[in-house]
């Protein structure tokens, strides 16, 4: 898969796509991200990108040209229309079903705002969509791009190091991931639950799995209605939520 | 303010930390930003700082000692217990509420976690408060850390140029942004909305609050409800609505 950004800033881009996990799958090909500088496609003789709001207003917007000429140069290079997504806060919230769904192109670009965003008309003439992170206010685009093309990476095949390592990971399920302990036993006066040492797989499964429900039910009810669950698991709910209305009545009296 | 970042990725979150705004803020003193490696704090001899979740199972955890022993440090440099926020998709889901109220802080210490997470009893012993950027899984809680160092900063006196430029963006007054447009006048056949030119200022605010309104009641229906309202806001979105239908009627006769 290949990952066009478009940005302002390329180089603190770049800095963050050649860490870790991402950095090294693209050092593996295992994914082709690219950033290009929109201000190299400025016609404006002082290389200027953006201009004052018509009606007035506080900021500057970025102008339809050098975006627009920036995404049709990649466009070219590709030899195909590339899905283009612009990162704002008025688009659709995103969630790991628009990544998985995300993760099947072959080509994407992603354009990223900056001052108070871009003109109107370009998102009408060459934006597919827009997508939000989510519901609080940023100085730019290039976090939430960098968010999007981590989230998309990690689903490709080999990205992980283990191709299984996704399927249990929280809101992939669907339910908020179990408590988890490492090294030492004893920490503080505070011990790993002893189940997890017992070596019995069915047991420990089953005790994760309940912790998940019941972390997902105590901080995340919202979610917990869309989770695929079995008989046992809502049996276990069932029993939860008796367990902690009677709590609540003994407190009461 | 003074923010903290205890990460196993230093440099690259400096990297996008001294950029534009936020590196503006910092060289002016407005934001005090500061990355420590956890690694750094490791009694291991190899520097190893995680190790094999107990039980089995992918991945590998971030064990307590390193980082324990760094928050203590940024404590006792600070003089007084720090405000410790982990970025981890188990958190409450981030909203401009609560990058708000932590932009009264003096000081906060932001823990990113890596490879599959840090072992609980870290999380109870010392963790404040557990944060989510979204329903979405990413290769580490560095990008999570750095939106929130943004965001917040932002918020704070003399950041942005000018004191009034963040009551009008999105997600602030609880309405979607409206469209915006600069020159040229006319672009790929699309003209800007005459009524910008016109120079009425109150014409122009009544169309650019209409604007807001109609593209959240589209797009983002969740967070109109929360919205403050005026009452001619509600007549344009009764008649908005019943505009609507009646077009869907139409369609469907």
């Amino acid at each position: 898969m290949r990952i066009d950004i478009l940005t302002l800033f390329p180089e603190m881009c770049e800095s963050v796509l050649c860490e870790s996990i991402i950095g090294r799958a693209r050092e593996n090909g295992l994914v082709e991200i690219s950033c290009t500088n929109i201000r190299d496609y400025t016609k404006d003789k002082h290389k200027r990108v953006d201009d004052a709001p018509y009606g007035g207003g506080m900021g500057m917007l970025m102008q339809t040209q050098p975006i627009f000429d920036c995404y049709t140069d990649i466009c070219e290079r590709a030899g195909r229309k590339v899905h283009l997504i612009y990162m704002s806060p008025q688009g659709k919230v995103l969630n790991q079903e628009k990544v998985k769904e995300l993760s099947k192109y072959e080509n994407i670009a992603i354009l990223c705002g900056h001052y108070e965003g871009v003109d109107e008309r370009l998102i009408e003439e060459i934006v597919d969509e827009e997508i939000s992170i989510g519901d609080y206010v940023l100085t730019g685009g290039e976090l939430p791009a960098l968010i999007l093309a981590d989230s998309i990476s990690r689903m490709l095949p080999g990205v992980l190091s283990n191709d299984e390592a996704f399927t249990k990971e929280s809101h992939y399920e669907g339910l908020l991931e179990y408590p988890q302990y490492t090294r030492p036993y004893e920490w503080h006066g505070r011990q790993v639950p002893d189940i997890l040492l017992s070596g019995h797989h069915a047991n420990i499964e089953r005790f994760r799995r309940e912790e998940s429900l019941k972390r997902t039910y105590m901080r995340r009810p919202d979610i917990l209605s869309k989770a695929q669950l079995s008989k046992a698991d809502i049996e276990y709910l069932r029993k939860l939520k008796e367990k902690i209305k009677s709590e609540k009545e003994d407190k009461s009296e």
